[in-house]
């Protein structure tokens, strides 16, 4: 690269640097287990006619809730049982597994954005009224993170965009170069990792990482 | 920060690109799967007296191997069974697993370099004629690199340093920022990391990593 374009590009970042804003780029993590979304049809098939969930615990997001309910996910080569359903229910099942479980299951799921389901993984569930194999729903969640349209002001990106984000622990640190940010006036700030990605940088929920904007350069 | 201050940063990163040396800094990456190393004492004990291992396949780095041999780990909540041992015998045993592991066994072991076993967790090994209960040994492995003295010539790094080695798969992209360089004229180039790193990346053995200098700096 010559001297000159080189130049170029360190004065436009520097010119960034210096009048940037100065806002935080912290951004709390929580460590989604494997759980399962259902639509009302798969739940009167698996707990029976009329049944509704029933609340545990609310979740993050507001609306959201974990239910008193379980499942078992099985596939070729093993089953999990304990599956927590995630309430309320949605217009289609899905089940978001780690690269682990999916070992475990014998499938090879794709990284999917939440509701991206089309051409995924089939798997089986397990209820205490029935069972039912599903052509397609289960997915290894992509890193992303949830915010209000106020926040995606604030860290000056939209729906849909790639960003990094990086934690700093003892041992191991780790940047997730491929998170998603995802935007609605109903979620509320927090970056959503799966339990194999928690493990990669030895990170708990309410921890913190810093978000950074744009692709990252493979130098 | 002073402009002149972020000039001056400036004006040493650029001298330091526009002289480089532009080698590639691609390391072939191996994914461990948990794994057992003994001593002569300890294999006695769960082998038999006299007991020597087995070659079932040769390992990367040279002279090392994976045994035919397996052991059982334990801990306070469960057990893992047909855990690897790799030869050739060490002076201390060591047992490397991951994070995911330890929460099947019940322990919180530290994460540390291979051989750095002072005060990690205590655990149970279980043989075909024997077991031992060891007060350290167990660990979470941190992410490094072996490497021949003359690759650490060309990546002009040094024993013990801490670099970022970045992987950018469909889906997901990571970098791992504490990576720890191993030189020895016995190694040869290949970064080690473990299931849970592997699946957090989308990692498979025999994919490169792209080697950074420096330790990371979260802006």
């Amino acid at each position: 690269m010559a001297r000159e374009d080189l130049e170029s590009i360190v004065e436009e970042v520097m010119q960034e640097l210096l009048h940037s804003n100065h806002t935080s780029s912290e951004v709390p993590i929580g460590v989604s287990a494997r759980h399962c979304h259902l639509d009302k049809a798969s739940l009167e098939t698996l707990f029976g006619q009329g049944y509704e969930l029933s609340e545990k615990a609310p979740l993050s997001q507001p609306g959201q809730f974990a239910a008193n309910e379980t499942v078992t996910i099985a596939g070729p080569k093993g089953s999990i049982a304990k599956v927590r359903i995630l309430g309320p229910l949605r217009s289609s099942p899905q089940v978001e597994v780690s690269q682990t479980d999916a070992f475990k299951l014998g499938v090879k799921p794709p990284i999917r954005q939440s509701g991206q389901t089309k051409n995924s993984s089939p798997f089986t569930i397990i209820g205490p009224k029935g069972s039912l194999y599903l052509e397609e729903g289960l997915i290894l969640a992509q890193a992303h993170i949830h915010m209000h349209p106020d926040d995606a002001d604030r860290f000056q990106v939209r729906d849909g965009e790639v960003v990094e984000v990086a934690v700093n622990n003892q041992g191991r640190a780790v940047r997730f170069s491929k998170t998603v940010i995802r935007v609605s006036d109903k979620y509320q700030l927090e970056m959503h990792i799966d339990t194999d990605e928690a493990n990669a940088g030895a990170i708990q929920t309410g921890q913190k990482g810093i978000l950074t904007k744009g692709a990252p350069t493979y130098v």
